[in-house]
């Protein structure tokens, strides 16, 4: 049975491959593409591996390290931090020195937050999105209860429909009590994405600082802090800008707040003269103070060429491609997916959305597996009903879509998803 | 004059280096070993690359990250912060659950101080050395300023030379007030190691958990936590561990602490089933409730290779071994060294040294620069005067510990650390 449902969709792709622009993603040969047959639309999950990363890791395992030894921190480890950090932060219209790459989008958004937080006068709320990636709202959580446990949290149960109905719950809720405003551009699982410059106007017009998690939309959607007068934003390197598995987060904070922020975890690293190996923590001047201890160079290093190809691409141009694909996606589902029980989550509205597509249906779970399994498609599941489909614009060709479509439609006319167990297993 | 220097330098070499046992590695070449003529003695701030992790990279790289994608995670990459935790355990005496490796070493002593901190009761002290790794002092203080404002630090003045000295200070000062103490098992600069058990019963005597920092023992010297019941310990994994530049670093927690203490940042990874995604974060029965955020996969992947070959070696041999070239360092130095204005640091007794051995000289500065530049000897200079020899038993050689001591010698006979300036520039 299933070979013959993987030999129906295999004729029915290439009814559909059609040879548009996009079927032609002008940096897709900059990445290694171990099996073009696979339509990988995971790249939210985990980036591809661009070709020059092997090289770099080569360079620094080999050279740097094996060979260079201790005398590459001064030659090249000690200034990869800020230098990605500024090129992360001229894609989300950051100034050069308010950008930093260091440890893991957790730690940054509780140091960033506990910063900010010391600054909340009498104020008492952290408004957050219920809808929030989980580790978020652990890491407020927890922030909350154990470090400032006066704080209250907020978890705003939001539609992620449209702006008009986000932005009229945070307009009644966001009040003189907030102390903190926490969320992530662009949500995980449905792919709404905020009205950021109305959302930080209205935090500022409280007199409340905003905390902006980025994880999916830098890299992928274009951005401008610095015009928005955002307070501080953390994110993910390894979705759209493929820096690896796991590789260091960035933590962004507006430079007149940069003097007054405190680090809570005050490691060497984020000290002015950490190799004067004093006995007073001095705090770097700078954004460096929110490092703490000693990078994982191998991973840090891996960042940048992930990061370069998005700078080479230009972030306007590619947000312009990948909204080009999500059209296509949205115009195949209401022609052949809306009728087989699939609800489209993720808004059509250019503004309210990232660079992922996120489907709706009560047998997500197996239909995942059939899709993987017997289709070469990678989407993501995400419980308990939702397959989620990200758009990398760097690589992400027309006919991928068109193959997902097609593995979704056949494994739901020909019910092959059902020979799955029900129960999920962990999947990342 | 710099040339002239050079050969004689050579020359002495020559008569220098002995045929013994030292001068045979038994693991050397496992190791990537650019320049046979350099004397690497820096292994305790930059462990040398191993040739295992070259062909793990590769594979991490190209095959795991760039074919598998994102199916690598539940395949290779889950497993890996327990695996390697629990085989850094063996080498310190923890049990099979009790270590992972994680963050950096400065993060985990931040979560394990403040987890342990909040079992203190009416406790307000917290104890360390004065002359500890800035990184600790810093984070302690910054834990006791900013997240426990009630605690006050008390940092020790303490006469390196002997358990005796040490202990009695100990004695004196830990007491029903104590609430935490934290040590750093050896020293960084003194190469001074602290009497574990002893200290840690100390401790016990008076209610008080002890979390010691081994950064500079771990894979040097044979530990047993577990023997000495201690609390929980952190510690770096790119020293004499050969885990690359920044590699994430281990927290180790006594298991019957584990049910009680919670981890001040409560990120996804931490969480009882990260991948079900949900609202309510339920905190890992295990040490895994210690992790933050997603892994740095690659420098995470990489400490395996070089923590599998001192497993192999096993580490009383190791130390065995070590313990030799350190008193091979001694006799030189009694022979040459102490007449030409160097003063040992590092005590003579075995039970109360690492694997380093510290120099102290007034011109420490330019006599390391002389080193370096004109004798191919790398030492760690340590402010405001200290010069610094690591001895990594993998392996180092003994005709390395007799050219850096030909060099010392000859800088300072000859006078030729005198043509580099006096001011020194950040060194790592």
């Amino acid at each position: 049975m299933y070979h013959r449902t993987l030999v129906g969709t295999q004729q029915r792709d290439q009814c559909l491959t059609t040879t548009s622009e996009l079927d032609h993603a002008p940096f897709r040969d900059r990445f290694v593409i171990d099996d073009p047959q696979v339509a990988y639309l995971d790249g939210n999950s985990l980036g591809r591996l661009p070709k020059a990363t092997v090289t770099r890791m080569q360079h620094v395992v080999s050279h740097e390290w094996g060979r260079a030894l201790i005398g590459s921190w001064n030659q090249d480890w000690l200034p990869i931090a800020r230098r990605v950090g500024d090129k992360i932060g001229g894609l989300i219209g950051a100034a050069t020195g308010e950008t930093l790459v260091c440890d893991s989008t957790s730690i940054n958004l509780f140091k960033a937050a506990w910063a900010l937080l010391q600054h909340r006068g009498s104020r008492r709320t952290i408004v957050t999105d219920a809808a929030n990636f989980p580790t978020d709202l652990y890491v407020l959580d927890g922030l909350r209860q154990q470090v400032e446990p006066e704080l209250r949290l907020q978890p705003l149960v939001l539609d992620h429909g449209s702006h008009t109905a986000v932005n009229s719950v945070l307009e009644r809720v966001i009040n003189h009590d907030t102390a903190l405003i926490c969320l992530s551009h662009v949500n995980y699982k449905t792919g709404y994405a905020f009205d950021l410059s109305a959302v930080t106007e209205m935090a500022h017009a409280h007199g409340t600082p905003i905390l902006w998690d980025l994880s999916h939309s830098v890299g992928a959607v274009p951005l401008d802090l610095g015009a928005a007068q955002v307070d501080a934003a953390v994110g993910c390197t390894y979705k759209y800008l493929n820096g690896g598995p796991g590789a260091p987060a960035f933590l962004m904070v507006r430079k007149d707040w940069l003097p007054r922020l405190r680090n809570p975890i005050p490691g060497w690293f984020g000290a002015a003269r950490p190799f004067d190996f004093g006995g007073t923590y001095e705090p770097h001047p700078g954004i460096e103070r929110f490092a703490v201890g000693t990078p994982p160079i191998l991973s840090l290093s891996a960042v940048e060429p992930g990061v370069d190809l998005t700078c080479e691409a230009g972030i306007v141009a590619l947000r312009q491609r990948g909204w080009r694909l999500m059209q296509r996606f949205f115009e195949l589902y209401d022609q052949r997916l809306q009728q087989l029980g699939f609800g489209l989550v993720t808004p059509r509205d250019r503004d309210a959305t990232g660079s992922h597509v996120s489907l709706i249906h009560e047998d997500a779970w197996q239909i995942t597996q059939d899709l993987i399994q017997q289709h070469r498609v990678i989407p993501d599941f995400r419980g308990p009903d939702i397959i989620r489909f990200g758009i990398t614009p760097l690589y992400t060709l027309g006919r991928e879509i068109e193959q997902a479509v097609a593995a979704l439609e056949s494994s739901v006319t020909h019910g092959t998803y059902r020979s799955y167990p029900q129960q999920r297993r962990d999947v990342t």
